[in-house]
This record gives structure tokens, sequence and C-alpha cells, in this order.
């Protein structure tokens, strides 16, 4: 198995992704953008850092998202594929809403391209619907901006809208205490996070996209594609259970998503499954230290749950019987603060995430 | 004043837009993504090709628009000005809600950029808290993508949330008849489209974008770059009134964006106001046949509001109270289909916008 050049290991940053510079500029933004007045429309629901927006109107609570499949889709290219980030694209959206309670309603795709190819096309849209059969709702509209001066490459985006059935409340981590649980759902893959990083190790260790990893029959490019599990539905047969206290998506930001949840407790991670071939082997390639890997990467948990410790095994029955067999205890909330996990042996105090 | 070369005069086609090709794509996509089933969670109400889509869920309907700043960001990137196209960033969002009459509560932002440069950060904030004070509605999130990898220039995007106020329904165009008066409000200049063919106008022509075009003080790239009209309060204004029978929201496809409304009947554009000096000025650079004006840039009039004749009096009245002094009869709904405008001598019979 090839390994990368040099001792200290590939991290996102060498990859180029600088998330210092990003969070910067974001601040720059939000900073700039605050109004100085409430809105006259709509009433915004406080939640900085959170996966979605919530906002209320009438009787209703709505959350809105909103994504892009980042670089996954440039291995999409490289392997002629587009109907797995098609289906990513309605995955990661629903997903964040998943992580506030909220029940997704409608989506539109937004797709900047430097020409339209109708075969990528169609099959961005075999995806989409496989991704709307899961998540349960109807693509709304769409904007497709041919623009070759702006974008090289196809940039795949989303909004995806929620609101919350009558009864259910956002679910934002705030109840959390001390000796709760937390519950881990698999995920499919590395969903479509990391893969800066992940483009660099391949493209450094000259491995080719066609061949399978040793061990497999599929090939890496294949496997690497998998699209985002989606848990919505998952999700929706516990959200109204009143022992679940927080619900994280593991999304770019890896383990230190469980962060933007609730800064008063720590996360304690001292049930993580063992880390399956494919991320070991990426992990190979590039000499990436453990620390990097929690931190960019889902490490083979996609989304947690955590839940009244009291409750623990009627809450697993719950997600079992919602389709999620292989959900499990991961971890405690224990006193302190960030994420820990014993294991490899690191602890992570900030998000790091852009948004 | 500089003319181009050649007889035949400058199209969209010929600036790089094939606007047939997108059309192709889309549909590859659309009907790809149709899927098979209702959906389990929300009631999409079908409104093919309109402004928004609509979703009910409980008592409310709900209206979703997304769409992005396109190449105007080029000229923005030109003169390093990006507070203009901010505004534009949440003015084209929330005026395609008020075009099904949707009050806006809410915008996400979604932004794709080579590098994070805090300064264009910070002005594109400032332009958003522009837009949202006109909108009255919040900044509720985002996504910030940093993938030098994808894009060359910064994609601005952005998905505006609205819904109807109690006994307010979403108003479609179907209820349009022949005789209805035509009312049209001014642009504040070229908004957000076109600019493809403009930054090829005036490449070719040569112009400098600092100084002014002649009998003007403001440099030309400062007058194209003017942020686009709200009409968000202008529409609140008279959306609750039966007799408005549609509201047409001139963005890409100029004048051919009223066969959205209703597609049984003629609108025929015989009191278009005089063309404005810029629209002149800048038609002269390529010797752009007029057909090619009307269907691709607003020609002075943003947004167009038809109305039952025998209230027009009461409407424009209504208009001129709620911020649209400038607001005036400007055609008629006869029978026939298409768009049609007597002065130029011009027929359109389809929208050709990709969606």
């Amino acid at each position: 198995m090839p390994r990368a050049r040099g001792g200290t290991g590939w991290t996102y940053a060498r990859a180029g992704v600088d998330r210092g510079a990003t969070a910067i500029a974001l601040r720059a933004l939000l900073s700039a953008a605050r109004p100085g007045a409430a809105p006259r429309y709509g009433r915004p629901v406080r939640l900085p850092g959170h996966y979605a927006g919530l906002v209320a109107v009438g009787r209703e609570t709505l959350a809105l998202t909103t994504d892009t499949v980042g670089t996954k889709v440039l291995l999409a290219e490289a392997l002629g594929r587009w109907s797995e980030v098609g289906e990513d694209l309605v995955a990661i959206n629903v997903n964040d809403l998943a992580a506030v309670g909220a029940r997704p309603i409608g989506l539109v795709d937004c797709i900047s391209c430097p020409s339209p190819d109708p075969s990528v096309f169609r099959q961005v849209g075999q995806g989409i619907r496989r991704g709307l059969t899961h998540a349960g709702c109807a693509l709304l509209g769409g904007e497709t901006a041919v623009v070759p001066a702006i974008v090289r490459g196809v940039d795949l985006g989303g909004t995806a809208l929620g609101h919350f059935p009558p009864r259910r409340r956002p679910i934002t981590g705030a109840r959390i205490r001390v000796g709760d649980e937390l519950l881990g759902l698999r995920s499919s893959g590395f969903h479509a996070n990391g893969f800066t990083l992940i483009r660099r190790l391949l493209e450094e260790a000259g491995v080719d996209l066609r061949r399978p990893r040793p061990g497999q029959r599929t090939g890496v490019g294949r496997e690497l594609l998998r699209p985002t599990r989606t848990y919505t539905e998952i999700i929706e047969g516990i959200a109204d259970h009143p022992a679940v206290h927080g619900l994280a998506h593991i999304s770019g930001g890896g383990v230190r998503n469980l962060l933007r949840l609730n800064g008063e407790v720590q996360f304690e991670l001292d049930g993580w499954p063992e880390v399956g071939g494919l991320e070991a082997w990426l992990a190979s390639l590039g000499d990436l230290p453990p620390r990097e890997l929690y931190q960019t990467f889902n490490m083979g948990i996609g989304f947690v749950v955590v839940v009244d410790r009291g409750r623990v095994t009627d809450v697993l029955r719950r997600l079992r019987h919602a389709g999620a067999p292989d959900a499990r205890r991961i971890g405690t909330v224990v006193r302190g603060t960030g994420v820990s996990l014993p294991g490899p042996d690191l602890q992570y105090d900030d998000y790091g995430g852009a948004r």
C-alpha cells in the first residue's frame, strides 16, 4: 500500500482548505449582514452555529438548511457517474433538517455549471429522485446557471425546507445533561465531506480509481462515491420522544459537530466503533494523523442521538424499528467541555466548521 | 460612440448563453427527478414554470425561490465593489416571491468562492443587510464553500422562504382575462440579468468602466452595478386586493416572463415607456436588435401587475402609496397568445428562460 512522502502526515490545511481564513471571512459577512432592527416579517428563532435556520410564522415553526456537495463532484466527474452526488444533494440537506428534529417538506436545487450536459443533468436528476424518495419530500423548484466565466466544474447546491409537526418542538441540544448517553448511526462512507483532502491523498499516492483496494471487488472510486445515508425516516421515528435531547449530523468538522449542540458539557466518545477498512486504507495513504481524521471525516458514524440514560433501551428499540438496526451506544455526556475520544486519546474544544 | 463590427448585431447566443441547450439539459433533470408517488411530507402545489415552488403544510402555504446573481459578480470583481451584488442576492429572490404574492420571512445565502477574502465577504454582508431591510425579513443561515477546484469567481446564490398571510391566496395569473390592464413598475437598471451579454458588449467596444457615458457623471461600471429594486413592500400594498390577477418579475427572459402567468391570453404592451439612456447606450454598443433587447433585459420595467380594468385607478393609488409613484399603465390583456410590443413590432410566443 502506497504511503505519502514525509513524516508529518497530511492535513486538511495542507490540502488547501484553510478553515481559519474561511471563519474570519464568514464572521465579516455575518457581522456586516446583521440588521439593526427586528424583521417586519417572520419571527426568527436565534440558534447560532446550529444546523438549520428557524423562523416562526403563524402557528408553524419552519427550518431552512442549505449546503453544497462540494468537491465530491470532482470524483463524479472523474468517474462520469453523477447520480450519487445528485442523491447527496438531497441527503446532506435533509440530514441537517433532521439534526434539529425538523421534517422535510420540500427542496430546491441550485446548479452552476460551465455547460449544460444533458447526460450529467439526467443522472443528477435520477439521484435527486432517489434522495427525495428516501426523504419523503418533493422538489419544489431550482435554478440552473450556465456560467463558464465563474465555474470550471459543476457546483451542486440545494436548500431544504422543513417544519415541526404539531406538538413537536425543535431539538437543539439545550436539554442535554451530564449522564445522557450517545447513540451512533452508521454512515455509508465519507458522505460528501473531506473530498478536497481525499482527492489530494489519492493523487499523491497515484491511486487508480477504477481498481479496488486490497480485499475488495468494487473500485475505490465507486466506494468513495457511495451516496450519503438519509437519516430522515430514522429520526422521524424518535423525534417526538421526550428522552431525545440532542441530534448531530456528523458532516464537515467530524466529531466536532457535537459542539454545535451544547457547549456546557463534554461528549466522551468511549464506545466509538472500530474504524472501517475504507477509512483505515485512506488514512494509510497519507499518514493522516488521527486528530485530522476525526475532525475531517465521519469515521463510520454519520449521525449521533443524545438520549436520557434511563430511556436508552426504548430509544434504541425505536431506532431499530425506524430503519437503523445498526444503532449503538458510542459514548456518554460527562462533566467538562469539548469532545473527547479516549481510544485515540483526542480532545477537541471548538467546532472549527464555517457554519 | 463605439459600434460593434459586422451588421447582424449581438445576441445572447453569440455571447455564449445557449438557452436551448440549457432547456434541454434541464428537461432531462426534471424528468429524471420526478418521483413516482406523492411525497409523504408536505403537499406541493403544482405550478410548473412559475416563479416560486409552493408547498402546503398544516394551515400554511409556503413559497420557496432560489436564484444566483450570475455573471454580474464579474462586474463587481472588476470594480472591487461587492455590496451591490450582495443586495441583488436578496432582491432577486424576494422579488420572485413577490411574483406569486408571497411575503418573505427569511433567506439563506450560498456562496462558493476560490478563496475567502474578508473584504469581499464584508461588502457582500453589507449589501445583504440592505436587501434584508428592504425586504423586511432575516438571514436565517447560509453556506460558504471555498472550492477553488470548482469555481474561478464568486458564485453568489440564495434561497428565500415566503408565506401567505391569513386569507391571502397565491397569485398565479390563472385569473387573468381579456380586458385586464398591465401596470409597470420601473427597474433600477439591468438588475442582475443579461450580464454575460453586457460584459461581451463592453469588452468588444473597449469601454472603460470607470468613465461615464456621454452626458453622465457616474462611471458606467457603477451605473451597471446599481442594485436590483426590491418590490416586496410595493407588492405587499396590493397583494390582498382582489382585482390583482397576476404579478410578473421581469428578470432573465425580459418581457417573455409574462408568459409564465397565463398561456391563454395575449399581453399587448402598447404603453411601454421610452427606453432609458443606459439601455439605449448599451444597445448601440453592439447594434443589438430590439428583439434581443426585450427578451434579455427588463428595458426599464422590473415588475408588472395585471389588474381588473375596472379597478386600475384604485390599484394605482395603492401602488403609489406603497412606494411606487412611478407605477403606470403599460399594456392590456387581449385575445390571442404570447407577448406583443406594437411599438418596436415584436411578438414572443415562448418564455425561453430555463426556470
